[in-house]
């Protein structure tokens, strides 16, 4: 697996009474790790926007194996599992070294700007994104 | 369903340059109204925790329907599924009258607050969640 | 003073590990409070931005006082100190029963949406605010 | 002046709908810089703690000059201008390139982390601070 790596390391204000990364900060990670993802693939996600496409969160899993605590350094690794006509599937693994911290799935729609409606994959995106996704 | 709604109002800061509620802000909703729960069905949540057990999240689903926007008023239905000797399921829904928004499950597991450990659900906190339990 | 007051409710996520208020959270509770002031003043702060005119922040103060913590509630009292012709400033202070909390001091520019710059308060809402502007 | 500098870049939950970085964010952006000045100053701010020894914020200001947006590198600058008996003042400019975006004032106090009361700032950390202090 990893096929995209993004470090990061745990804010103070990310924490919570429990000195554990507060659960919900998890999916900023992951939406944190698809922009790193964006610039290396495509470039800047701010492109892709200005062309009239942005992307939604459809659907989202979080498993909590082990907490997370401030000044951590993080590793969110991130794999494109599936391309669709019109959505993405992708899987994130979150480590500390090589304790697993989190992981989860993905699904994001890609939407017109104006309508809000679905649309097809960019080309340019879905060929960009290839390089990162699971051949199995 | 809704065995127990909390109602709250969007935050101008919870809100992404979509202008919908960010993702992740969904969890945290999840997370305010299972205090309000605890308030209801139990009393305050510091009371547990002062008698030393706490709860960890073990895993989340949230499934995005429609977005929420800045000023919205939300009702966040939670009904507990699922009582454990250690875990709880939750199963949450989040409307705008009567447009979905999202919905999700949640499964908390319950831990000693010294070790860590997972400890079996107080008696006091199985009792009180009873009345929020699905019935079927 | 208490020209206008908003109560809310510390959630877990505001709250760092040292079991208080993270500190930039109290910005939040000041532009939570500005909201409230609006929708009692004037009408929703998005009839405000409907008719192309926004707010934005030039300086803000905070002087902390005493700690507060997860599920602590929380009054956040607002007053308008003077509305010249394009800025507001404003005066907040943070109770928690007769405990204060923290005070502070805004200065916010009504902007207009297209341009970013510089307006005159509207008419509208410079009537609304003269009510819980101080007197001396 | 910059006696430390801090690049980060700006996150997507961060920005408002009106794509600006949400005000009370530039309070964390503070505080992270202030970690990372800890950990090139003295070592890792958690050392520090372990010692019995935190820090609280006693007052920010923050001046905004000019939004910055999703996606932005922005440099935090921090310089400490007064390290008193239990107290420090430090003072932070913002920058995207050579645009300035906000920039502040923060005064923080030495506390002990059973008592919360000041203490003098420990030695190891007053070495540590000078090389990064002003010295006129």
């Amino acid at each position: 697996m990893p096929a995209f790596v993004h470090r990061l390391r745990v804010r103070y204000s990310e924490c919570d009474p429990q000195n554990h990364v507060f659960n919900a900060n998890y999916l900023n990670f992951f939406d944190i790790a698809l922009t790193e993802l964006w610039r290396k693939a495509i470039g800047s996600y701010g492109a892709m926007t200005t062309a009239g496409v942005d992307m939604v969160v459809a659907e989202a899993i979080v498993r909590y194996r082990a907490p997370a605590r401030f000044d951590d350094e993080l590793d969110v690794a991130l794999v494109v599992r599936r391309l669709g006509r019109t959505s993405m599937a992708s899987a994130i693994e979150i480590t500390r070294g090589d304790e697993q911290i989190v992981d989860g799935d993905m699904r994001h729609v890609f939407i017109d700007l104006g309508s809000g409606r679905p649309v097809p994959i960019p080309d340019r995106v879905r060929e960009g994104l290839a390089a990162f996704a699971t051949t199995n």
